[in-house]
């Protein structure tokens, strides 16, 4: 398979607003093409970074949502039955080391062992993927990086990378945006006014502080765009807070009243 | 495969009842294409309200009903062996993206995670689909929306949605219409007189008061217009009753005493 | 695949004894196209009144007997491969549905819940069948039903049906018959004098009280006629007894004692 | 597939030697065509007096070993990829219901649920085999029986057959012969003297009573026979008393020195 | 497939240094063709004892080893797909039936039940082997025998032979040579001289005591062989005491430490 | 398939840095072609030395990852369907077998134990590969070696080799090279100034001596490779450390405190 690069070229700029230094110190990772394992809580802007790198450094993203059904073939590849007989398939992974794309995986601690251990290769100075089934042995394009995200709040000692995995990344810290910034993110993707914006960051800052005591996460950002977006369409703030911010993540009936409260308080 | 869209539009008006302002929300959120995520116990109105919504909106329906055995592929498509080779089938959640209809998971916490993560890249900016087994990333029709329906009273710590997942819908909280609403319901349905209906859902009232203390679900609307119907074909409204509404959901002994003790005195 | 109507048409009337009102409730179930679970005890009698009530109301019958390992597709169909490429052959569920068969699931609850799920659209207002994989919606023929049946006595944590599945059906109970019919069934079915019968069904009374101080069933009116059949093959009736009613059920030496104790006393 | 009958004829009369009036019985049954269940320890003669029987009534005989991996479609027959398409291919159960064989499932306990629940309809008074794969229903031809083997000593909770499968089997009791019949066989099969196979038989007893204190099963016969070839190869009786009767059965020291003790005693 | 003989006979003569009257016994048991088991710990010898009665006996060697992913189709053979439609190939215990082999299947216990049930009819008065997907029963070859091997030490309750297979073999026990024989072995083997081999075998005895107090396993034969070997190319005899028997079979400091000191006390 | 040796071999020194005798041992391990068991922790140079050593050799090297989803057909081949019917691809094992390969399993203890049983005859005096699937036994070429690796850190009772397959392998240990040498390692690999990788080293032990403290594992050297790159590309070496040593590593708060001061205090 001629695998077309032009559609993974990410061809607008894709909105992202710095937090800290973490452009400049992805673009040294990048530089030495060095793994690159992105950190963080749900909903934060980890997808949004490394799309916006991927256009900044004008290189082809391949992006993976993994997951625990997810084999070894689903990245690297598979034989199918043609009318010619056999044919081999490049995945994702296989076909990113092929024309030096970003290739990310995407919660990558959701995938099977064996997905995890074929980038083993890929990922130290070796930098090639044996394609066993294939008996071909590729070496990466000299573009080629591999970046994965990796949810701390999630792991539990039944699923977590293992250390010969872990060792192959300098690793990202990402966290959601602080308040100012968050806003204008809310302001500049729904166009509401900042006033509005605010309060919605506001209920995400309590929601954020009741993560561990009875909420497995706070509200993500994209949640609070949700909200937003719903005002923008006529629904009352109220209404579009419940169902944009609070019925998603909890049925506690605690922490709904708790939420609620913040809301109506804000929206009075 | 092209697929047909007319068979996935719904030609005559669903009967639905709105008890709140269910519509709007739902329309305003369609309007922003936010997936959305339907809430509430079995039998409640749930399909029916989905099914309205895309007759109202004029928009074609793809129901897929998710169990714990269904993989990705059973979303997105697969390669079948053809004449003339392998052939890729699209799968219902690839047609709806393609063709711009409503696709309605219902119960998605059945389903196994990488039917899940496979609707990650479809819920937030990008809106595309990846169907990495073919090696083409497809773009959502502007008109696709996705919706899934989610029985808070069933998750167990096993088996419920990601946080990752939850974070991209908007919600709705769905539950039993009320009292006058479901004998409308009942009597329009079945042709059944007003007195009859009342009754029926008395009996309701009165199984949906022992949920947690015997019954792990009401009786649904559902099955108090199966009562009806049985009374209709010109059963006995005791057995009818007995029939329809309590054998089907319990054998305990003591709740089946308590629920024909309550038949027997509206239907003296 | 044209399915071949006639071979699932009962030619000659199955034997049965109503007990209560069972035939109108089910006629009046029927004639409302309602699904309907029949529920009771093993070998007494259920699928033989499915039967009946088939060649009664002049419908094919299509009985499946659900296992652990069936899969969806073993009811919805598949695809097979041929010499012109894949062909599609449809399974017993889908022939049911397009032919206007009763489609009988025998003990429903030990299928997986692909299975289970995969019956949901054909139960309500729908009345459809989506084949996924054939990417076609089918709509069930105006005279299809849908039987399910089920052994409370079985049901455990792990196994049992989902509410969302058990309200879309009206159920009927089912036990062993009483003991003057079920002397006559015995009678009928293999032509011995109504003493011998007479004495077998109290020898399965003996059984059905232990049901639960030591035995998990009791005798079913099948092991019952086998034991007057071989009676009636010349065997003396306390080897025939036995090995018919007692051997089968349990390998406990207690039991076994008090049944055979019975056994004799009866047949001294 | 033309199944080949003759190859599932027994020629020469296998060696059975009666205990009581299991012949009889068996014969009564099968005039009946009655589902018969073999109950017995290993190695005491369940297969051979199938055979026996098999041959007496002068039926072609198809045995299957069941396993926990075999499935369904094993007994039943299955697809197979042809020059020409696919082409169905018989199972042993199939084939045997086709011909009018004795189908016996040997150790039926061991496979998985859906082989025990396939054989539900050609065990009741429909005779069928239901070939859902494949779209038809066979009858059973008139001189098809079904036999089933069962050791009860092997049942626990997790394996046992259900009871809606055991109340379909007439049951015989099988156990190791007479000490007398015993002897005969040994000699009959071996050519050993009367007095030899008068020693192995005790050493028999000896373990048979250790059964349940140390050792999960006895000695079987056929280890005896074992024992008596050994020696008539020339081989001491002590030496090969320990080779074929001590060493397979046990690792447990203190139970080998009982038996290794009892057999330095007889062969002093 | 025709199978090559030729290869499965083992030309040159086996090293084998008799401990007790094993070949006696072995040949014994062949001359009836009754199935061997062969108990021993690891490395005592136990395949090379069956190499070395194959090459004895002149007759062919199918060895397999088992493991517990080995299913029976891996034994008794599957159907290929090929360019004229399926073909059936043998697998390695249908081959050895065929061609009058000794099939070895080595640490029997590992495989799965199904691997162990399928060797039932070849281990008794039958001697058939039913190849049910092929719709076949063949015969075996008068001189077909089948040998497996069993280390008593790994077995636990979940992972036995069924009493019903143990039964159905003599048994022949195996524990590392005595010590004048094992230095033999390692002199016969490597050239080494007679006092380091005897310095190797001391070592050995101290990790056999070792045994069920801290170590799993005593130190092989095959590992004594590897030290002189080490020590034959030049390494220091306590250097290649440590590679060869210490550091692969254990990382407990205490018993390095025991074995390390044991080896410096030898090779002072 | 015909293997392409040239790209197996291994074109130019790999660096590396003996830290003892390793390089002798080894040596004389594969004059006796002795199977070898390389152990040591993440990321200390195991799978390094294997290549300096098949460069050093003039072999061929074939390395495979393990993982617990492979196969035994992931290791020896497997047939594939071509145009003109199935065709054997051998997999890497046993082209390295035919070409005189060093193979290389990487972390075997991962693989299923079909993969770890299928190695035992390639590692005893047979030196063959039985291909089951095939009805081939390939002999081993002169010059093939079996390298595995093994990290004790890891093992735990549900998962490490079986005493049968440590017993046919001699064992190097390994660890992280001592400070001079891991300085110089990373002065060579990345060019960075000697006082830069001495303080990286010291920062290594802070981890290292955490271990079993809080860490799992330390910082491996392929880290502070990674620390000293990012700080010639630029980066402050304060955030060079903690993105490359310390977030891959730890979540935990007190573990990243503890190694970012002693990070401040070197860097100061």
């Amino acid at each position: 398979m001629t695998a077309d690069v032009a559609q993974y070229l990410i061809e607008n700029e894709p909105f992202y607003q710095a937090q800290e230094d973490e452009i400049d110190l992805y673009q040294a990772a990048y530089q030495a093409r060095m793994p690159v394992m992105i950190k963080g809580p749900t909903g934060c802007g980890k997808s949004r970074f490394v799309e916006h790198m991927a256009w900044k450094l004008k290189r082809p993203l391949i992006t993976v949502a993994c997951n625990e059904d997810m084999t070894a073939s689903d990245l690297v590849g598979r034989y199918l039955l043609d009318a010619d007989g056999t044919r081999w398939l490049d995945g994702p992974l296989t076909i990113a080391a092929r024309i030096g794309a970003i290739c990310y995986l995407d919660e990558v601690v959701e995938a099977r062992q064996d997905t995890t251990v074929v980038i083993h290769p890929l990922t130290d100075h070796r930098r090639t993927l044996p394609l066993d089934k294939k008996g071909e042995v590729i070496s990466a394009h000299p573009d080629f990086q591999l970046v994965i995200s990796y949810n701390p709040g999630y792991q539990s000692l039944m699923k977590d990378l293992k250390q010969s995995t872990k060792q192959r990344f300098a690793a990202l810290d990402f966290d959601y945006a602080p308040e100012k910034i968050e806003c204008e993110i809310i302001c500049k993707e729904t166009g509401t006014d900042a006033e509005t914006a605010s309060k919605l960051v506001k209920i995400g800052h309590t929601a954020r502080n009741l993560k561990g005591h009875g909420l497995d996460e706070g509200i993500s950002t994209r949640l609070l765009v949700y909200g937003a977006e719903l005002i923008k369409q006529g629904i009352k703030p109220r209404a579009a807070c419940r169902m944009a911010l609070v019925r998603p993540i909890t049925d506690d009936a605690d922490i709904r009243a708790t939420l609620d409260h913040a809301i109506d308080t804000l929206f009075a």
